[in-house]
């Protein structure tokens, strides 16, 4: 029989629908291989192209003396960086000037390259611009919430082949993230006595040990137990923390490692998918809280939401959490 | 300038990009026309296959008496209509037993059909199935939440070219359900000092009269001043009431003229595009809530999630809803 599983983070039930589950390897689709070339003249993340992005608000340098990581604002942004933050409200009709800062994180000056694929250290530099975008973000007093997160992959969001990644600052901090932190304080007080949820909910995937897939100094990876969607990975941090941004160098290389692992797990597993991943932090100046942990989920978008999911924002699942950690922790790397 | 508004009912914030809002025509996308046959032997939901679904739960016949919708057991479900609902808790992992209720609706006999298309009489009929299975599934004690659904199309996350819909009955009252209560009851008591949310806000909408599409004697169609996605629409009941299952005969009459209405302008306007919708309703036990008030959301799947989505919970609407309900209403129906 199918269980309905309740996800203790985010407070969602899931349905697993054990019964008429998938195996692993009916989740990939054969893509046609595209020849991709090192450089694309028209792209404007291509080295030789910085002058079709808009002005660079960070960068990181090779042994080349070249640019290996740069920041640059999103030409499309959904919002506007300069204007103030007015806050509207006449009958039900409420809202905020759409002021906001949205960057573009191009991650390696090669077109073809994919971020599974990258050296560590330059999945390290990638790292360290988000950290750097993420306090430069929350320096201004207009953000209130700040998301970094990577969309690989038209069924993913994008049509953009350069490997990059994002971060948006908004004016208003989001309804899910606020419910989420509800979740986790209502959870540290009542059900942990005082401990954090994600500490103890951590403690008892490795306690469990069959939803796990690697494990470092700093963080582990794993198929949460409620996972809402067919191998959908969390990485936790060991230490609690609230904020990404807190992380420290030799933390960030542990990461680079994890992301790395991870990703490659997807690309070589599941056959290059196409997938998100975001992290999910709270500001600096909400680091010390005890209750929220920082962490990254990644999702392979390799299942459709339906009219059941957005009625009643339930997921099902058809592949065992269980059976997902298993096939991911079993891939080959080399 | 953007604006990041607030939608009072699901108290979420959208970003509706006003900037790089796309024209209406940008959305339709151009399918390829296939030529489908009126009846196919192989499928199960065509007349003369009946022993191919499970037995029906719910029949309407027609005028040359074969059946003209009619109501069977989803074979893959997710859930399983026998057995105890058991709640199960160890350590982190909380489950309930799979149990639930999930039916197809088969909304005509012709396979080639499609719902915009169908006579009034046929949507009529498609409602009331839709009434006598809500009752019917409320009855089982183990059913906490009733939802109803259509998924059209393969971008809508069905495969199954013959028309059907959807009802689910879950052994859980889903979270976001909940949440959009909390929405209700904290803006009945604060914003609105004892009157309905859906009410006041609906007659928030009549007054602004930019995002309203259709009107008849008993609902009205628009596009929320926050619309989540482009061309998201929403039919609402003029009369206060909590549980669709109470629609009385000649408001059923009604709602199918104006879902027929509403998904014409789809059909013609957006070139059939793949969409779901949902018919948000508590269940009859709570049909007398003062603060909760049934209705209908029609999302036409034309534009993709991606991180900043998941990774927020807030959406970019690159639509504006002034736009979006402008072209709807100019759609030619005939």
């Amino acid at each position: 029989m199918s269980e309905v599983r309740l996800n203790v983070i985010t407070g969602d039930w899931v349905i697993i629908a054990t019964e008429r589950a998938k195996r692993p390897e009916d989740f990939t689709h054969k893509k046609e291989k595209k020849d991709i070339p090192r450089y694309v003249t028209t792209c404007p993340f291509c080295p030789g192209n910085e002058d079709k992005t808009p002005g660079e608000t960070f960068k990181l340098t090779g042994n080349d003396g070249e640019w290996s990581v740069r920041a640059v604002p999103n030409k499309f942004s959904a919002l506007t960086p300069d204007g103030d933050v007015k806050r509207i409200r006449v009958d039900f009709k409420q809202f905020i000037t759409g002021v906001g800062l949205h960057e573009v994180i191009i991650e390696t000056p090669e077109h073809n390259m994919t971020t599974a694929l990258l050296p560590l250290h330059q999945i390290e530099q990638i790292l360290l611009a988000y950290r750097n975008r993420l306090f430069a973000f929350y320096k201004d007093p207009r953000i209130e919430h700040v998301v970094i997160f990577k969309n690989h992959g038209e069924g993913a969001g994008t049509s953009l082949e350069h490997p990059h990644s994002q971060i948006v600052g908004t004016p208003v901090f989001p309804g899910q993230v606020m419910n989420r932190l509800g979740e986790a304080l209502r959870n540290y007080y009542y059900v942990n006595f005082g401990e954090c949820l994600y500490c103890t909910y951590l403690a008892d995937e490795v306690k469990d040990n069959v939803r796990i897939i690697s494990e470092n100094n700093s963080f582990i990876s794993f198929v949460p137990y409620a996972a809402h969607s067919p191998f959908h990975v969390w990485i936790f941090p060991k230490r609690h923390c609230a904020c990404f941004g807190e992380i420290t160098d030799s933390e960030l290389s542990d990461l680079a490692v994890m992301l790395k692992d991870s990703l490659l797990r997807f690309y070589i597993g599941l056959d290059n998918p196409d997938f998100n991943y975001m992290i999910r932090s709270l500001s600096p100046r909400g680091a010390d809280s005890k209750y929220f942990h920082w962490y990254i989920a990644i999702i392979p978008r390799v299942s459709q939401t339906a009219g059941f999911e957005l009625g009643t924002g339930m997921n099902i699942n058809t592949a065992l959490p269980e059976e997902s950690a298993k096939f991911l922790r079993g891939v080959k790397l080399s």
